[in-house]
């Protein structure tokens, strides 16, 4: 293992390039290696055993660019994934997108009173509910599914006057407490398309709630796996290898709004799995 | 073959119940099989050789049904995948729903500039604007992807102010014709989701324009076909089975919607293709 080493960052989709951009912010010499699993997306309504075998199969394919770590940035795939691709790819640290977003999450929160917005399969799986409670008991979370993100981010809907009504929609039933109620102090972005809209979903839930971004709080926790075992790039210029399924040219156009620089249709190499 | 024999009605999910409603409204008396390929959704994302590999199989597991007719609910699966399952299926009529949509339109646009709205991959693939400068060589067709409304319609959120929005959103570029511009005076919808948002749609369109709704004209369509060959049913009641390929529960809550009847999950009998 080598810190020249390339990190692997895989998702079902788009979506995990907020993630991948999150992780150039913070460790720009890196050299990354994507991998979109368009022909087969979305893996939110799939059983999991069909999840866990897609995941197996794309962490294999980028194992042998010979990785230094792997990054599930696709939330499905953390949440019944994580164990399998640890267990396969074991020289590599493997790290999934839920717990960190959990951590940032339990830290945040004072009352403890967390809500987490995401897909609807994410929601109905549970994984950040268990992975917040395991961490702090006292938790209380409401998970809430918001499906229309994912279309809105994937359409470039990302402001403006749909964006924000959509926000109102979910956000306010979550953060309008009933007398009496409490109201959650802190909001997981539990879907890798959600920090797309970011903005209209801060403005939604109201200035005192602390918002986690799961792509962020990934990157950090990567960062900090990379230096705590002396595995960062130190003197790399960094890089971008993008590989997709199927479907370049639709990645290169939607994936270039999520990534914030314009991918090129040839940039995206397709491959299968 | 007998008028007693039932009829297939294929879907790659939930949005053709928009097609079967219709057909159970234009014909009470028929017996009907639904097949809502769940697992594989969407079709629209994937390479035409996989989606006629699919609508095959679909096809074949409803032939054995003893299909009098049957029809492919689904406009990516008609567009790519209706020569090669009628070639398949050679002993009962097989009905798509993009020939019936483009016929009413060139019927019913005086002006012959039309437009087509439909998800992403119906509009690149071009199967409206193909079928309907076939039938009209004057025609103008303006084809806009409109993937919000997919969302809009699986979430229940068919009326108020977000579903407003995004219908003037995607129509008043369509409709407002700039000076000297020629605006379409009809517009077909021209995926199985979108009667679901008829309404809004209407009122965002104007009200001088002809909507087309290709669930309504398909079910005309196949009523004629029927019909003409003596096949219609005389005296049965009526039935409804509801095949999918995976979560029944979902189909069901989000099915009920789109037939508007509610589904019990147990009426779903889960397949395998």
């Amino acid at each position: 293992m080598s810190p020249d080493a390339p990190i692997g960052v895989f998702d079902s989709g788009v979506g995990g390039l907020t993630v991948l951009k999150a992780l150039v912010t913070q460790l720009p010499r890196e050299r990354f290696v994507y991998l979109g699993d368009t022909a087969r997306l979305p893996y939110g309504t799939k059983s999991p055993q069909t999840v866990v075998r897609y995941a197996l199969q794309a962490a294999e394919a980028l194992a042998d660019y010979g990785l230094k770590c792997l990054v599930l940035a696709c939330n499905t795939a953390s949440a019944v994934g994580l164990a399998a691709v640890s267990e396969r790819i074991r020289d590599v640290p493997v790290i999934g997108v839920i717990e960190p977003g959990a951590e940032a999450a339990c830290l945040a929160s004072r009352s403890g009173h967390i809500a987490v917005i995401a897909t609807e399969g994410t929601v109905r799986g549970g994984a950040y509910q268990d992975a917040i409670v395991r961490r702090r008991s006292d938790a209380r979370v409401s998970a809430v599914p918001a499906q229309l993100f994912v279309a809105l981010a994937e359409e470039g809907l990302c402001r403006g006057p749909i964006a924000e009504s959509v926000a109102r929609h979910y956000l306010e039933p979550l953060f309008n407490a009933r007398a009496g109620g409490s109201r959650p102090d802190t909001l997981v972005l539990g879907c890798t398309h959600f920090p797309m809209l970011a903005e209209v979903i801060r403005a939604a839930a109201g200035p005192d709630v602390s918002i986690v971004d799961s792509a962020e709080t990934t990157a950090r926790y990567v960062r900090q796996t990379l230096e705590s075992r002396n595995f960062a790039a130190r003197h790399g210029e960094g890089s971008l290898r993008l590989l997709a399924t199927d479907a370049a040219d639709r990645f290169a156009r939607i994936g270039g709004r999520f990534l914030e620089r314009p991918i090129r249709p040839h940039e995206v190499e397709l491959v299968d799995l």
